[in-house]
This record gives structure tokens, sequence and C-alpha cells, in this order.
């Protein structure tokens, strides 16, 4: 069960713009950031390592927004870590700007789940980087890779993959 | 001058959220986060120094509220650097939580702002956090403190502080 | 008992150079860090909320330099989580800079400790931030404050800030 | 010419044992890091996104092991970011551990420079991670990929190079 602190109106409000312009970009989820000055390194630009935390942030949202929340399944004794994660970056993005992190699963294969990103202006125009990652089902209590996902989480999971 | 990056409209729906938010609670300015995987540590709780990006992010976004872009006024030349800070942590925040972030700028002492904070749940009952920042401005080129802040800048800042 | 990952022979010289120097300095230990790009922002300088990191890891050093392994303790339920932390920036540090963190257990009060630091050039010459940081006994399978601290950790914590 | 901040006794000597561990080990570079509470995530091991900084700090050494000062060529107007990275993640790496992050330049194609990663216990025996970053060098005033690389650099790097 959710915790009250989990729900609140203002950011089912906010999930509901970012579901909204899920729609209407071609099966991806998008997910908009802002560049901040801790995003930043001495070269005025976000540092490379950045992208991970908002690639993150995006896949939690994505999930949300089919009714899946992580913090509650690893509550429940399931974590899906990342063990695979390739990142290119076609161009530097700088402070202040608005960034569009769009996200879709391409595949689940078994345990594995496979999600395509391209990191954009907020307006889609400027590509910045496009990444891949890869994450995989682990019991947190036996800490090892699960034969199969929870039936629960597939079925969802299935419904975001069809989307895309 | 503003670039074309930096506006777009789901972002302004986004900030009309916020506002109003910050509308409804005693001159507070509102910013909601999410807590992600990588905010937390092995306590499975917030890591101590999550919030000073939070809280960063919070000053940000409220300045824009009032028309003032950070990034434009490094752009300018004009930082404003975070010269003292002190926060007490009053209850630990876990793993998916939506956390409010209120801040409002309690005085400005010539070229001294002091921000005011605190870390809420959503829904505004429990207190996870009390802070105070004092930023300072400082003239990039020279990398000195400035003797008065722009009046356009000032200006702004007193109405920000007026509405505490 | 200490896993075989967590001790081996280069560490353990690293170790004995911060220790000599900790000795040199009037009761504080010492840990050197050097700038790296992640730690800056857009101003080519420290970002603020890098020194929280940089006084974690002095922390657990000069723990480790009295024989407490904080992850043994935390593995065996004790967390000692920041309760309070305050800091002062007096001058910026750049990129490539390196850096001696200082720290000493002031005191000891109960279940409460604090800590105090000095951030300064390799050299010891110039200053460049001051901080206080109060961590308090957590009883991690109960998530409340311990009534008294382990009598091994207490007596080690003695030992520390006597040195002091 | 080096500021009087980057140069000093303690870390010449830290230096001294990583240039020594590093000949150890088949043209590999190595640096030591231990994982802090702030590397961790609220699985209790290394949040994916840390190895990047340690990556970047491993890099960073191994330039200055051969003379290199990296803040220096910045300040001189080039910067070498990264454009492309792919990680795979092994086995999780848990708080208190030691870990030794091996790296060399397996390739300089023009501007475009390779480097191989192992992230591994400190004794060696486990692989945690594996990874490839590629550099680019930038003019920074231009913002735009040099032609080719400053001879001195260049040198430098070939030396590098034919270690591995």
């Amino acid at each position: 069960m959710l915790e009250n602190d989990r729900t609140q109106p203002e950011l089912a409000q906010a999930g509901a713009i970012q579901s909204l312009s899920a729609g209407e970009y071609g099966g991806w989820f998008e997910y908009l950031v802002r560049v901040y000055p801790h995003h930043t390194d001495y070269g005025g630009m976000v540092w490379h390592g950045t992208y991970l935390a908002w690639m993150e942030e995006a896949r939690v949202e994505s999930l949300r927004s089919i009714g899946i929340e992580y913090a509650d399944w690893v509550a429940q004794g399931l974590e899906l870590p990342v063990v695979e994660l390739s990142i290119r970056y076609h161009r530097a993005v700088q402070m202040g700007q608005a960034v569009a992190v769009r996200t879709r699963m391409a595949a689940g294969e078994g345990v594995r789940l496979l999600w395509d990103y391209e990191i954009r202006s907020a307006d889609g125009k400027e590509l910045y980087a496009t990444a891949q990652v890869t994450l995989v089902g682990v019991d947190r209590e036996k800490g090892k890779i699960i034969r199969q996902l929870p039936p629960a989480l597939k079925d969802a999971l299935t419904r975001l993959s069809a989307k895309s």
C-alpha cells in the first residue's frame, strides 16, 4: 500500500503534464529537467555523469506513469539495478537550459529490461545525447538475479513496452 | 536576451503549479521534489548532502518565479555563491517520498542575501529539515564581492522579500 | 571481523601518510583531496555541496585511523547520521588544487558527537572553509536514537577526542 | 606554471604509491578509492553513477603521473570532454570496501582518446566493472573540436599509450 507521503495532488498534476507530453512523441515518455548549478562543471556545461541521474529519474517516473512505484517494489524485496549502460554525448548542454529526457522500454528479455534514451532540448529540435540502459531483476534478500519478474510487474512492463 | 532553449510551454505550466502552491503557504515559495535512488545512501534515506542540491534548485526556481534567470545573470558576469549555510535534519526522508522544499528570502543586507528553508512532506504536515543559506554578489571577472547589486536585480529581490 | 576486501597494503600505506600529517597539526586529523572536474560547477570552483562529501570522507577516515570501521558498525546495526551541520565558505577552491580537510572530534555529549572542520590549502596556509557537524547514534532496526554508545565505540571516541 | 597550491610533499608521496602499483599490473594505471556513504544508494551498494566520478579521478591522476596537469591545460584553453562512455557492472560493491580503478589509454585516434577501465577489488581478484571512455580535444574559446592535439600533450599521451 502507498504511504500518504507519496501521494499528493500537486505532483499528480505534474505527472499529468509529463504523461501528456509523453503521448505526443511517438511512444517516448518525456521527463523535463532544468540545468541547475550543481549539474554543471568548470566548463559551464552539464557534467557528463549528471545525465545518469536524470535518466534514472525519467525511468522511475516512466514506471510511475503506469502505476509502478519503484520504492514500493524495493520495500517488497525487488530491485532493478543497472547492469549495462552506454551513452553518446552529441552536444553540450549549458546552465539554465530546459532539457527533455525521453525514454522508452525497448524490450524485456526475461528479467533483463532494455531502455532507450534521447536527451533533447525542450522543444525536441536539438539532440544532446543518446543512451541505452539495461536493468535486471534482483532479489534483495538473496542478492541474486530472479528467475522471472513478478506477474504484476511483468504485465505493467508489457503494457509500457507495447506503447513504444 | 533569453535563448529559445530556455523558454517552452511545458515548463511554464510546471512553473505555474509551483507558483500556485507557493502562494498558499504564507510567503514561502514551494518547490516539489521526489526522492530517487541517487538521492539516497546505504540507510535507504536521503543522504544529508542531497538537500543542498534541492535547496539550490528551489532558490533558482524562486528567482525564476519573479523573472530572474540566474543563468542569464551569470552570463552577464554576476554570481551569487553560497558563503554560509546551516541545516538541521529533524527527520529522515525515504526513497519514493514527495518532498516540499519551501524557501523565502529572509533579508537582503546590501549584497548579502539571506534565505530561509523548510523541507517538509508534500502535504506540509511533517517537518524534515530547516536551513539558512547566505549568498553574496560576486563579480565573476574580478572574482570579488560587488559593492551593490545591479538595480534590476535589487528591485526584483525587494519584491520577493516583501512577499515573505 | 574485517572482510579481505577492506584490508590491503597500499591503502594501509596511504593511511600511514594521513596519520603522520594528522599528528603534525595539533590534534587535527588531516585528509587530503584533490579537486577533480566533478567537484566543480560552472564557475570553475568547487561546488558548495561538494565539501559535505569530503567532510564525510575525512570523518570516516579519522574513525578508521583509531580502528573504527564505520561500515562494520553499520553492518552491526548502528548508524551515525548527521543531525546538524553548519559551514562557512571563506574562499573558493579551484580545479586541480590539493586540499587538506582537517577534522577533530570536538566533544561527545552522550550519543551526540560534535566534529570541527577546517578546510585548507595542502600547505595549511590558506583557509577555505570552516564547519561543524553533529552526529547522533541511531539503532538501524528500530530507527531510533540509542541511549548510549556501545562501550567499544565510546572508548575509541574518547581516545580520539583526547587527541584533539 | 604550477601554482604552489598544487604541489606539496604528501600528495607527491601518495602519487608515488599509485605509480608503483600501476607498474605492477601490466600497463594499467591504478587508482585506489574507498566506498564512503555518499557513494552508496538505498541498496547499500555503490550507486551506478558513482563509477563515472571515480573513472574521471583515475584518468586525471593517470595524466598527472606523466606530468600532465589537466587543470593547467584547461586554464590554457584546452578541454577533453567525454563524448562516449560504456560500462558493464559485473558485481556490486559495498560500503567500506577498497576499490582499484585501473585505467589505460587504449588508443589515440587523432584528437580522440580511448581509455579502458577495469574496476576491481583492491587485491585485484574480483572484477566489479569494465568500461570504455572516449574523450575528444576541444578548444574552450571556440567551443569546437580541435584539429590536432598540442605537440606537448600528444607526446606525453604517446608515452602513456606505449606503456599500455
